[in-house]
């Protein structure tokens, strides 16, 4: 696999030097995204694009190929493929669509005779490509994103370019990103293993709509979980999904309540929304897990706080009253706070105080995990209490995310907690989901 | 309550100079607000405050005052509101807290007494004041918001404000929006049957989170909900939650269960999150109700389409095949293109074919609502799908909804859509369950 991710070099067949074309904008991507290795062009019509030398055939480049990435009418596919096997390549990413999801399942398996008669692997076909932030390359027609610690691997190739999308409006970097397609030969738990056992990868997110071997899939899940979360999205949960799917990607969805629990009995997150999945990737990353269920809430307003009290329990987390030993910490606080859990600081929630009352609540060894809210009133500079937050935090040994809340009033205290790496969300509910993925899931 | 929100004069009793405080930032919000009838600042250590003449006391004013909003410590209140009720005053909002949020019922009581012998109404104490944008009156706290036509009343001052803030960013306009407090006399029941009766007002979204009389929130509830839709979030849910709400405003939150009963038996609509509440309230003022739950589907991705067969289908909708009338004029797609329900137009996905299928699928009067979701490649312009779009929507007499998604990629094409009344939501669930808004449920 490393073929994939980390070749020394890279030939695009079917580059093209008209813009808007998916051969230009695929060249382009790995030209400006910076890969570090060669780059050949290949295009039978062109001498030159964007600013490389191209070749009319893979066969006509004079040093070693590691990684292909074809973007060429299907019904010319087996013969480049061919070529590729003949000049040494390692890897094909086949992006090509107009095969099995168009009906020509037998031009796919030929495709894929092909390749192993050479000893290549594939990804793909109907793909939108890989990338490797690490080595800064973009083998993918999706835009470019910012460099993380999440991996995505999806197999809706359009539903992980718009996630790609969303993700970077929300400053969301990713380690490496996959779009498998039809997965003709290498499939979701090639790649899961792999992403698994990739040191810059932290989180591992998938979208899947259809596993190809169920058992291969379950074991390659249950050994993955055992290392690093790993969060899972299914589309085709329902009997309307699955005909969609069935219309999609052709795969077979399998019925909802069995996934579940696969997804259960391997250790998999399994989330129903993006906003979801990426808000557990990222408290993930951000804060690393909890070691139980015992949460601390930290708010200057009532509502949110009872927001988060309802989500919290729904999924399973506590928050219980502070020991005697905190309560008597949190005397300083004026007679109108209620120090009870949550502790609300009303008008008292001055920088100071939320520092004070944070370091007190995680003093005693009672909570696994925190949650500060704030709704900063117009006497409150936001980002005083960000700072305050962040110095305190530095001496907790335990998970603790914020929701900052009211738009532009707190986007420079957004930006201080996050560059200290306490992630934020937007409302209590997202922030209260995401903390649940901290927490291990007692089995 | 018009001398709430309709009002020819207010008077801001403890207006202040001092930026940075309360008193001035409600004074600031009136004058800049571009309220259009008289403003009295009161405060007697003052001239004039933000170019305004001040008043020592409220009874120093020459002409009449109909509303006074109070902005005073607790401990002289009550010779305020006796000052107001000798000026004729006919309604106070009182943000001032210190009251029975704060174990001070007594004076709470005294300062409901003391409104009643002059025939004051009173909103509050301890909330963030009320505003219509329609007459241009921000008598709030909090920060000013655009037109529009959703009201919301909220028991949760902070809360209601970070929520406007949140809304601003996301673009969502206010007919009116209340923040009620300890509801020490105009409670929740009262405000609903004022916005239930308000012309500029199509729908209302409610935060509560204990009702102050039972019999009669389920009796104006069901009134106002035949007549406009009524959104409620509710806070204290569970019993972690409902602990919560204690400490935050002293009410009692009663058993999830038997609020969600209330809901249905009256034809609320509850919802989870804040996303929710105002993604459905979008949907139904832009696109109003649909006859049933038969909903097209057109896409030029599966993957999208796939998680919103599956929401559709959990939120009880259907997603049936087109019958063969409209099969018939979907034949010019070409042979990849999938015909059943989700149509998905794949590489066929032109701004041309997304019209001309739209009007195919409302050719028949088969669907009550579509939705249409659109992840452009690079190649295709969203905003060209997007403009022909709102063109074959006009002919359409059906609620559309749209998911355009792909972060910046986007933003032309959303802006010509809502501009044109198309609400577009961020992602395949959220554009699925505001879609569910418009579905009447049958009882």
């Amino acid at each position: 696999m490393d073929s994939f991710f980390e070749p020394r070099s890279v030939a695009v067949v079917g580059a093209s030097a008209r813009p808007q074309s998916l051969g230009h904008v695929l060249l382009k991507n790995i030209i400006d995204g910076g890969f570090r290795g060669d780059i050949f062009p290949v295009n039978p019509r062109a001498d030159s694009i964007l600013g490389l030398r191209a070749y009319p055939s893979i066969l006509d480049v004079e040093s070693e190929v590691e990684l292909a990435v074809i973007m060429i009418p299907s019904s010319v596919i087996i013969d480049v493929v061919g070529q590729c096997g003949r000049k040494g390549v390692k890897a094909l990413v086949v992006i090509s669509a107009g095969f099995s999801e168009a009906g020509n399942a037998d031009l796919e398996a030929e495709l894929l005779r092909e390749a192993e008669k050479w000893g290549m692997r594939v990804i793909g076909p109907n793909c939108a490509g890989i990338l490797n932030t690490g080595n800064s390359l973009f083998a993918t027609i999706e835009s470019r994103i910012r460099l993380g610690r999440i991996a995505f691997s999806t197999q809706s190739g359009a539903l992980g370019g718009a996630i790609l999308a969303w993700a970077e409006n929300e400053g969301i970097g990713f380690s490496k990103f996959v779009s498998y397609g039809n997965q003709c030969d290498v499939d979701e738990s090639d790649l899961l293993q792999y992403l698994g056992d990739d040191s810059e990868t932290e989180v591992i997110t998938l979208y899947i709509e259809g596993v190809k071997d169920g058992r291969k899939f379950f074991e390659t899940a249950k050994r993955v979980a055992a290392v690093k979360p790993v969060i899972v999205m299914k589309g085709g949960m329902s009997e309307t999904g699955a005909g969609a799917v069935q219309s999609h990607t052709g795969s077979l969805a399998g019925s909802g309540r069995m996934y579940r629990a696969v997804f259960a009995q391997t250790g998999l997150t399994y989330v129903n929304t993006i906003e979801e999945m990426f808000d557990m990737a990222k408290a993930l990353v951000y804060q690393g897990r909890a070691e139980g269920g015992d949460v601390a809430v930290l708010t200057n307003s009532g509502g949110p706080a009872v927001m988060v009290s309802d989500e919290l329990d729904e999924l399973g987390l506590s928050v219980p009253e502070p020991i005697p030993g905190i309560k008597e910490r949190l005397s300083f606080l004026p007679p109108f706070t209620s120090i009870r859990n949550p502790v609300d600081l009303t008008a008292g929630g001055s920088p100071e105080n939320y520092a004070k009352v944070l370091e007190a609540l995680f003093s005693q060894g009672q909570y696994d995990a925190g949650m500060v809210i704030c709704v900063p009133p117009l006497s409150l500079d936001a980002a005083e209490v960000a700072k305050a937050l962040v110095e305190a935090k530095s001496g907790i040994g335990k998970p603790v995310v914020t929701c900052f809340m009211a738009g532009q009033l707190v986007e420079e205290a957004v930006r201080i907690l996050e560059e200290s790496g306490i992630p934020n969300f937007p409302t209590p509910k997202r922030a209260a989901r995401a903390l649940s993925a901290l927490v291990r899931r007692r089995r």
